[in-house]
Parts: structure tokens; C-alpha cells; sequence
């Protein structure tokens, strides 16, 4: 996980997710606690899934108190089952005991999202199909969740709206037609960049790869048309399908030949993966 | 949504999420549209539901464009059918444009919460009880999260670690017994919070409710223990009912006679609720 | 002084108090000193008093140089007398004459609060009134500030507005009684807060005790005047007095068998208590 | 008040007083009061003193709500008495019920230190000496309360380490001698900061005259002592008096023929001036 | 300059000047001129050259002062001889004299990389190159002087580290050659980014245009080697010219064919473009 | 370089300019170098000059990875010739090529500053003249280029706006004459600042020392002027020479017997020291 390492907005959520849940202090371990009691525990699986974010965790008590102990018994992308240990911890009872929920809060989130990611992915194995996550992430989570996917299997898209071009209908409308857009885009935006072009229709798949788009998505489109359309194509751009492919059977829209199947639900609708931490020990 | 106006923290992070999404700038927009273009749409439920989160978009826009126009048709709280108009936007299309993801983000997710509890909430409508949240909400989003709740019909539970006393099983021993926790906190804690015990045997209240405890949690009880449980308090305490609850028949376990039930599935496996934002017109 | 460590919000206060002193730079240490020089010195109480604050002078020093030993020879709470040494300090005499200042400023600052609200405490040591801050603190330092109060022997009220149920005549005039105010803050606030309820009247208090208040204020009420509410509440609440506490005869106030008393003299009008940083060598 | 308006400082500390105080919500108001109720109210002296801060409570309610009206009845440095209508204020009452603390307890702090400033100026009105504070004030308020010194009558200091050279003993040690130091800083310091030398004895005040300090701190001398100094200094540098003078009698200081006083007290040990907000009627 | 409304760096870096060039208050202007003044000025060139950041000059007025009347005459991009009035400013004394150096520094030094940009894009303008900037530019500053590159006529290259694929030697020798570099890069970074590929022979070019890059860097290579390079790419990637081609004759490497030249020094090595604003009245 | 370690500042700006390059992370060298590999490399001069900001380095890496090894092989101050090794790195990869850049843009713009520097310091000196910078620095890095200045032998000016006394054309204006503006400036200001007077004839000169100034600005003469100047003042205030110096022969200006030049292009006319970091191995 070094690469979170770099993030400063990594840091910058753990104090506040910190912040918010302590606020002004634990009070009810301040007045029932030692301030130098010693505490152990372990996480554990309480259901079967994919671990994500253990280096969070770390974090978190790394943010409360250097001395705390912890140490994953696994690593992220590993699979666990229900009843399987996680990883262990010990150390001040009150840095422990203020950093639990916020620790626990982000561990079984992208667990949920590196689990649901693995079972997609899992399901189009037999294809050269990569599944991406959208920009549909929950606000100042992305540069986790979109590592949670990739831990589950899946790629990256373009983080933001800063690193990748996407010709929606309004940049068509605006730019005067597809062919416009496209050239205004090569024209203006940094060459290091690819441009994609959203269609919904055969005539726009004709057209985007006729202006040079060198990625075209194909929207809502049922699996009869998307594979007349990678006919069309016929490799000069990259194809991405999208479009509520949460509720949509991926293997059958992998087999369409598409290069890259796109699902929001990956990140806007997560299921925790429920893990508890158990504590084994308190010394006052 | 007035109460929300007053918190620093939403405004924080709306701003966290503009730059996180925008980065450098929306690269797309700006090569192809022009600068001055004028863009109009609406907002539209693409499933049933409860709308909340109407003054977040506001703000989104607001933080980039004070002169964007926003008009909400509805109000948070508001039962949408699929196909209904929710909200009218329009002004400058680069602004527009660079702010439509991160509004619909938090639409979405927070009506996915709000929707959740209003159908919770129903189930036990017949009944006295309060459904309530818990501290397992996503990482900074734990204000907006609480008040979708409440849009749904939820009531608030306490904040975080600092404005509630919550006696859990460590606490417990550090403490040396129920009796003693409950009157160390009673001692040291402000005279202003209720103390909590986390129990989950009969003996457990008991000794909670012999200890003075203002309230009592009856955690992972099946609903024949929770009766008996109720029973022995008898109106000495609060209870609320705790421990997957996401998972049981509330409608059941209120009828136990208890006051409050936590359920952390509300905030912690949320399913956004489909909006999309259509585009009427573009004017370069 | 582990739970301050815990605090986000002190470590802000240092950085900003040591910002604001240091600006660009110690112009006259760096131009007279040599950056390798290295000094040391010994914190003299200069009257007595009790000391608080001993922990944020040595996170002071940890902002500017982590190598700066500094060594309390007495704790937080310890009574010392005009002449002790409190604290020995030595390292870097750049990064210790560039602190000095800021650790001195919180130091007495925190000492006299622990100074005065010790001497309140004590004179109605044989009552079991427990002494209370308010509100009333300096914007910045209230985590500081109720630090120093509980160091001096008192005990916390709420935090802020959010952890704390506290009903005024305006809430009362709002709501349409003190009925309907209690009523009203019982449905909706969190139900691990406790309600109290301000009265200024022996009618107010009655009906407070009637609403179900779980706390009575009783506000700038003559002592015979309080003693009559406390009768009338007869256990049923939770009794503070209030109101210029600072300028009242506190072992009278307590003598009237209320529960607590809150003085907001005890952070509004603080006299520093004198002490010094002696310097007893520097080497070049 | 213009000045302040230049500080992100004062803005700030304003938001972290209301994140402070606040949280994460007035929970009485926002379950008692209507989110669209009315409030009116002004705010009385409750003793005599001078008036000092009326803008920064302007910007507290700003911070909250732009639409609060709040209109000032006097200005910053008039002598109010006891009674005398200071501010009005109007507007929801919910952002003025949450902001009224903090509001209140700057305007108290600050008319505070301006009435005692003031006392201490009007004492000693009859010479030409000059009052101003020292570095010993609250971490954080540093520009407030140096705002409020020179409402008071007083003259500002340096701000803090970067724009004045002090040197004391240790700067004198460090550097090799009196004449050094001086010599020292002249070289390596900007050439637009006057030198200001400690002295404790006549003999330092020769020599530190004869180095060619611009300004002398005659340090916990008695006025005899201080006579003979300014004798010795002769007009050569500007002459400052220092060390606890907020217990010495500031005229028979001043009758020396001294330039400047500098008291610590101004800032560190102030009382704050009783002010409350009357509120006169409310419309839910 | 609408695109640079969207991004909260401009706002921070403007407040962050205003802090450092402020401090705690502009001394002279306070202490010599009333609060209430008014002022009027206008800006001269004072060499020809190309103007750039009008609108930022705008915003650190905007954040001292709303009041204040700040008026272009002439729009970023536009060509001034020495003497030609850029823009017209009135309104508060303390404010316009307060953020007056920070809004020249910023406007020079931007219109100096501005009229640089210009004078190499006018160079090679009878060729079809772009002329681009580098990573190496002024930390903090990088939005804006990238802004300024595209006022002069310049393209932007990718925005930093996460926006771009640039394969250097490094990455070649870690992946084990240019082939498997390419592959892994394809394989885990997003399908949005083109891939680039720094060489310095033939044979390197040979094998990226070989592995498929999207992009080859001719890094220091003479003009007839850069011919030859263009050769064997033959159109099948985009051609970037780059290495101290702040010291090349531009118009020689454009005839090369190369689509693309990028220039370090733009950023790096700027000639502030002389601009003064000279005041015409002041009124107390 | 003890110093700059005071500062927040330069932390800040480092963590700006980390943010700002490195974004939501190397891409490349994410998708093609082992996240374990480890690399070393070392700095070299590509030209000659004055090595400034070696530490400044050390912090950008310690800002990414605190185990990364830096070893700096000259000091802040020394002259490098083409080909010179400066400093030497190695440790982990990822953190070395993602913080390569930034580092490196502050060592080439702070080197190219004392490069500067020096050279104009080097041709006065034969005098006693003292040569430093304006408030005309790059917004964000005045903490750093002021720094870059003294390194290369310059002394530093005021820091800003609050840290000395400048009056200018508008506060003459504003005052009423020279005479009062000094008298105001006295008056209301530190008596720790010496007030400095900006003249452009012999008529000011006389006011500004009449008045008098502590210090005389000659703005824009000639140096017969500038001779007759100093002759008038005559020892009883500091003389400046300002006024496009950068163009102009210092060593005649210094001739005149003026004490301080001051040189805006030192700051706002940078030319970067090139300086590379070649890297000697890399292993997986």
C-alpha cells in the first residue's frame, strides 16, 4: 500500500473522520479508564470477503499515539472467511479505544468495495475484459475507494475530471458536433491525454471514430448493438461499456468483445464487510 | 436544512470534493465549450424514493459559481416517484458542468440513506419506537449522514466519542464492574450526559440498572430476552435495542416494548438512490 | 495529561500561538546567536499556586525541535510555592528561545485558572457541591481551558452547544412554555443527553420538575430562595446554581444542598500566575 | 475597525471559536426553536468600562448568517456605564442564539483589556509617557488584543520575534558582551528594526549606550535607579520601562521622564467586562 | 479567465502572498493614513510585452476589500507597448496600498512568461509545432503559470505526476526495457492516459514506436538525429522535442517536423514583465 | 539552515508543491516500478554558481518518506563549478522519482537567486555597501528567496508590510507633508521601527532629515544626485538606493557612500542554477 503512502488526502481524511467521531475527547473511556491502561485485541471476519485497507488502520492509531502496536495478520487483496483473524493490535487502552470506530469504519467500507470488485471481476475471468469503477465515489473517499478496486481486480478509470477527456452530449452540443468536439479537444487539451467520446447510437460510433476518438464508450446499449459497434470500430479506438452495469449480467456484456466494462454501483452502493474487533486483554 | 447552514463541516467538504474530482480543472469542458455557454436542466428521480441532500447541490454550485440559478421543486423529506422532476438548474455551463458529479454524489447517497430509514421507520410505524443510527457512518460524512436519518424519519443518536457516555465491555473492566463504571463516570463525566451500559445478559442489567444507569442497551438479544430484559427495568432506564439490526424484523423487535433501536446498516451499506441530471438547452 | 494527546485541536492552538510570535523568524536570536548554540534553563515559580500545563510546554518545544529535552520535575495539579523549580529545560538555544515564550504564555495562563478554581473548591471542601466552568472560556483555548479547571479540582460542564441540552427563556418562549420546550427536546434531541431546564423562579422550577427536567438551573437566586428549590425538586433533578458565582460567597451557595455550581470568573477574568524560565548556561 | 478587516487571523480565530463552541450543532435550539424563528435583542453594559470589539462580533454573526442585522450603538474606545445600550441585533434565531457566546465572550475580553488599558493611560495623562503591552498574551488573540491596547489609549509593541530587535542576556552571553550583541545585529539584522538592549544596571546602560542601542529596557529597576539611567541615556535612545508594572504605581514610573511602560498585566491577567445580550422578543 | 474561477489553488496561493506580504497589518499605512481614504490609480507598462493575470490582480483586491473598483482596460493576452494604461483601480486607501505588491508581483511575473511564451511561439509560427511548458515551474505557482503559457500562445503538457505517462530511463531499467515498461504501464495505469516515452537514440525510438507508444520524447538530440527519428516514427505517435530548448534556435528544431517542443525555461528562468501602478489621487 | 526549520512556512509551501505535482499519485512510475525498489542517485551542477536550499531538499523527501537518504556534499553558500556532485540520495523509488522534481525546482530557482547574488555583491566589494533585496519576491517564497539572498552574501530588508516603517509618495499625501507623515508614523507606530522615507529630489531629502527619518530612500537618482544626497543627510540617517538597480553599475552606486542597495531583479528576475539528479542504480 506505499502508494497511499504519498497521499496527503489519505492523511487529511483520517483526522477528520478522527475529529468527528472524538470531538472533544472519548468521554466515556476518560472517566472510566486509566490514562495508562494497556489493551489487546484482534479483528476479526465476520463474514467471507476481500481485505482493503489495512494500512489504514495503521494509520489511524498512528495518528493517535506512535507506541500502539498493530500488526495485519494478512494482506490487502487477501481472502478471508467468516471467523478468520485479521490482524492484531495492543497498546494504550484510550488511543485504542478513541481509534477503533473510525479504524473499523474504513477497513470494512473498502473491504465491501475490494469484495463486490473481486466477485465482477471473478464473474468475466474468462475474458480479456477489465472492469473500472466511475466517478460516482462517495466525497473524499475517491483515492481510497478507487484503490479498493483495484485491490478486488479492477483498473483504473481517470480519477477526475482533470486527467482524462470525456465528450459528453453538451460538450457535442456546445462544440457543434462530434467531429468539432473532437478536434477542438486535440486542439486545446495537453497531447498527453487520450480522448473519449460517449455515444449512444451506431451513427455516433460511426462518427466518433471517424473524428480520431481514441476511446469510445457505449452507453446503455443493449449486447446486439454493442457488438455491431465493436464491429465497427473494429479496433482503431478502445471500447467501454457503461451505463447501470450494476444490474446487468457482466459476463454477457464481456463476451461482446467490449475492452472495458464500467460500474458506478462498485462505488456508490457498498455493502460493509462486516469485521469486528475483539479485545482479548485490559491491564489498568 | 437551515441547521446545516451553521456547520463549517459540510462546507469543508464540498470543498474537499470539488477538488477532488476537478483537480487541475475539467480538461473536457474547457477544450470544447465556451467559457461564457449557458446550460439548463433538471434534476429527475429515476426510482421511488425520499429526497434529501436538495440545500447540499445548492451549495456545490454556490462554492463554484455564485450566480448559477438552482431551484429544488421539492423539498428533502419528499416521497419522488421514478420520472419525477426534483430540482432546476441553470447558468454558466463550465460551472455547471465541473459541479454536476460531486451534487449528484451526495444527492444520491444521502436520499439512499433517507430512503432506507423511511422504509425502517414504516415498519414499526405502529409502534412507539425510535430508529436511530449509529457511529458507523462513512469517514466525513457523518453530519450529513445523521441528518439523512432524521429526513427519514430517524432520530439522532449521540454524535460521537464526546457528547455521550456509552459503558461497553472494556470500560467495564477497566473499571472493575458495572457498578464501578457506572459511578466513575457519574463522578468525573459532566453532570450533562446520561450514562449508557452495553449489556448482554439479564444479570448485565441488573447490575445496570441497580448502578443507576440512565439508559440500557440490549445488545445482540433475541426477542424473548429483550422482553424479559424490558421487564426487569421497568421504566428505570431507556433501552435500545442493538446488533445487526439491518438484519432482523424491526417491526418484531419493537414490538418487544423497547424505546430506541440502532441500526448501523443506515449509513454503512447505503444504496444511492438513482438521480440523473438532464440537459435542456446549451446556449454557447 | 494523556487525554489532551488525543486533542487535534491543541496541537492547532500551539502552531497557531507560535506562528503568531515567531512570524518570520527570531530576528534578534538569529542575528546574535549561533544556530548550534545550545542553552539551558529551569521554570521558577514566582508565587504560589497550582501548576497545569506542563505537557503543552514540552509540545511547545516538540513543534520546534524534537531534540529540546525538557523534564517537569512536578506534575499537572502539584501545589508549588514561590521559589520551586517546576521544570528544567535544554537543547537547541534557537528552538528554546524561539518556544519560550508561547509555553510561558500557556503555561500561566492554565496555572492560574488551576490556582483560582483550586482555591474555590477548597473553600467548600466540606460540602459535596461539585464546581463547574461555563461557556465563558477565551475562543481557542476551551479544551485548555476545562483542562485546567478539572486540574484545579472541578469538574466539567458541556463542552459546547452540541453535547448539552441547556433550555432559556427564549427555547421556552419559542416552544410555548417549559412543557412544551422539555416536550419538544425529548422528541427530537439525541436521547443520551440529559434536559436542563434554566429557571429563575420558584413557578418556573415546579414546572421544570413537572416537565420531567433531568437538570434545574437555578439562576442568580438568593441563597433562602434556592434553598426552597431545592425542596421542591426533592431529588427529582439534578441542581446547579448560576449566575456572577464569581462574586458570591461559594460555601453559603453550597450550603444550600445544591449539586453544582458553575462560576464563569473561573475562565473569563484569569490572573496569570507568575512564573519564569531561568537560563543557567548557554555554550556557543 | 478597518485594520482588523485586513487580518485572515481575526477570521480564523472566529471560525474555530464557533467550531468550538458549536460543534456539530446548537442541539437546544435546533430542537426547541423554529429553523425560520425570529429573534431580536441589544446588548447592555453591566458596569462601567470602554467598549472594545463591536466589529468582531459583526463578523461572528456574518460568519453565520449574512442576514442577521447587527447594529452598533457606540464605537470601539467610548466609556459606557452600567446600563448603556451597546449593540442591537436581529435575525434568525437559531444562527443568533448559536453565535451569541462567542460573540459575547470576545466583546467581554477585549472591553476588558481596553478598560484596563485605559485606567492605567488616564493614570499617568498628565506626563508624556507611553503605555503599551508586552509579548505575554493569549496564544491566538494576539491582534485582538493588541487592537484592543491601543483602544484603550496605548501604543502597540513589536508584534512579536520577527519585527523588533530585543536582546537579552542570553543574546548578550551567546554574542560575547553588550557591544558585540549590538554590533552583531546591526550586521545581520534588517537595517530598518531599531536595537533594543535589556539592562538591569547602570553599568549595562552604559554600555549599551555606548554601543549604540536606539532604544534601552530599564528592567525591574526602582525609580531612583531609573532617574539615574535616563540621565545617563541623555536623549540618545529611546528609554522603556519594564517588569511587572502592572503592580507598580505607573505615575511615580512615568515621573522618571521613562518614554514608554510596558505592562504584561494589560494582557495576562484581564477581567473581562460584564456585558450581556437582552433579548426582547422572538416569532417562531 | 472564467477557468480559473474553478480552482481553490488561486484563492490560497493569493491569500497565502496576502499573509506573507501583510503580516500583521501594513504599519505605514496605518499609522499615516486615515482608515477611511480613498485612492484612484492606474497600471502602466513599462517595457511591451504581453499582459497576463488581470483577473488575478481582481481577486486580491476581492479578498481585502469587496469594495473596491477594479477595472481592466485591456484583457490578458493583449499585446502593450511601454506606456500603455492596463487598468484603472480606486476605492479604499488601506486596502489598494495593502495588496497592491501582491497583485504586481503576481501580474509581472506572469505577463513575463507570458511575452516569453509569445515571443518563441511567434518564432516558429510558420510551422505547425506547439510550443509547451514542463514540470518545471515555480512550486505553488504551476496553475497559473500554466495559464500564462497559454495566454502566451503556448499548449499545455500534462499538469504534473498523476495526469501523464512519461516513461523515463528509470522506469525503463525497473521494468526491464522500453517493451515491458510500455506493457505494464498499458496494463495498470488508466486507458484515459496516452503513453509516453523518453529517448535518446534511435534505436530507443525504434523500440518504443516498436512497443506501441502513444508518444516519443526526443530528449537532447541534434537536429538531423531528430529528423531521422521522425523518419522511422513515421506518424504512428506524436513527436515531443525536449532538453534545454530554452537554448535552442526554435525555428531549426520546428523544421524538424516535431508536433510538439517543450521549454523549461518559460517557467523556470522569467523576466518579470515591468508593470507599475501609479497613483493619481488620494482623498482623507 | 537551522532557521528556516522555524519556519511553518516552508513546510507548507513544500506539502503545496508535493500536492501540486504529484497530484493522486505517479502514474508511471506506479505502473512500472516495483513499489519495494530502491534507487540512488546523485546532484550535479550543470553550471557554475552558488549552492543554495540543500536543506530545503531534504525536507521534500523527508515530506514522502522519512527513510529515504540525503547527503548533502557542499553547504548553502558554496561555489560550485560545472560537473561538481552536490548532493547524494538513495532509498525507496517511488518516493525519490516522485519528489525529484519539486525538490529540484526549489534548489535550481534558490540557487539561481544566490548565484545572483553573489555576483553583485562580488562587484561592491571594495565598499562597505550593503546589498539586499525588495518586497518584489515570487508569492508564497519570500520566507526562501530572502533566505537564497543572505546566502548569496546579501542582507535582508523588512520581511513585509509590518515589519518597518516605508513612507511613500501617497503617505506624504494622505499626512499632509513629509513632516507630518513622520510625526504620525512616530506617534502611532512600534517606537521598535525606525520609519525610512522615500525621496526622488534633494527638497525631500532635506524634509525626510528635518523631519527626522531614520532612514532616507533615494529613488530613481542619478549618482551625482545620490553624492549630494548623502552629503545633505550627513551621517544622521541610513541611506537606501533603490530604483531598477538591477540595471544599473552597483559598484558606481556604491561609490556615492550610499549604505544599502536594494535589487528587486534579485527576486522577481530569476534564472534557475541548472542542476540534475542522475541516477546511478535501481533494483527491484
Amino acid at each position: 500500500m506505499k502508494e497511499l503512502l504519498m497521499s496527503d488526502d489519505v492523511e487529511r481524511l483520517i483526522r477528520t473522520a478522527l475529529r468527528e467521531d472524538i470531538g472533544t475527547g472519548d468521554i466515556t473511556t476518560m472517566s472510566t479508564v486509566s490514562p495508562d491502561a494497556v489493551i489487546s485485541g484482534h479483528y476479526i471476519a465476520k463474514e467471507d470477503g476481500i481485505i482493503c485497507g489495512l494500512d489504514v488502520v495503521r494509520r489511524v492509531f498512528d495518528a493517535l499515539d506512535a507506541d500502539v502496536r498493530y500488526e495485519p495478520i494478512c494482506s490487502d487483496g487477501d481472502r478471508v472467511a467468516r471467523g478468520d483473524e485479521i490482524a492484531k493490535v495492543s497498546g494504550n487502552a484510550v488511543a485504542i479505544l478513541s481509534g477503533e470506530r473510525v479504524g473499523l469504519n474504513l477497513l470494512q467500507h473498502l473491504s465491501g468495495i475490494a469484495t463486490y470488485t473481486r466477485r465482477l471481476v471473478d464473474s468475466v475471468s474468462d475474458t480479456k475484459v477489465r472492469i473500472t469503477e466511475t466517478r460516482k465515489t462517495t466525497p473524499g473517499l475517491r483515492v481510497l475507494e478507487k484503490y479498493a478496486v483495484r485491490i478486488g481486480g479492477g483498473v483504473s478509470h481517470r480519477f477526475g475530471l482533470s486527467d482524462g477527456i470525456l465528450i459528453k452530449d453538451n460538450h457535442i452540443v456546445a462544440a457543434g458536433g462530434i467531429t468539432a468536439a473532437v478536434q477542438s479537444a486535440r486542439l486545446r487539451a495537453p497531447h498527453t491525454l487520450k480522448i473519449e467520446v460517449e455515444t449512444e447510437t451506431l451513427d455516433q460510433v460511426r462518427e466518433a471514430i471517424a473524428a480520431g476518438a481514441d476511446i469510445i464508450m457505449l452507453d446503455n446499449m443493449d449486447c446486439p448493438t454493442m457488438v455491431e459497434a465493436i464491429g465497427i470500430i473494429a479496433g482503431r479506438a478502445v471500447t467501454e461499456a457503461s451505463g447501470n452495469m450494476g444490474q446487468r449480467d457482466l459476463l454477457e456484456v464481456a463476451k461482446t468483445g467490449v475492452d472495458v466494462i464500467s460500474v458506478g454501483a462498485l462505488t456508490h452502493s457498498v455493502k460493509a464487510l462486516d469485521i469486528s474487533l475483539k479485545f482479548t486483554s485490559l491491564k489498568n
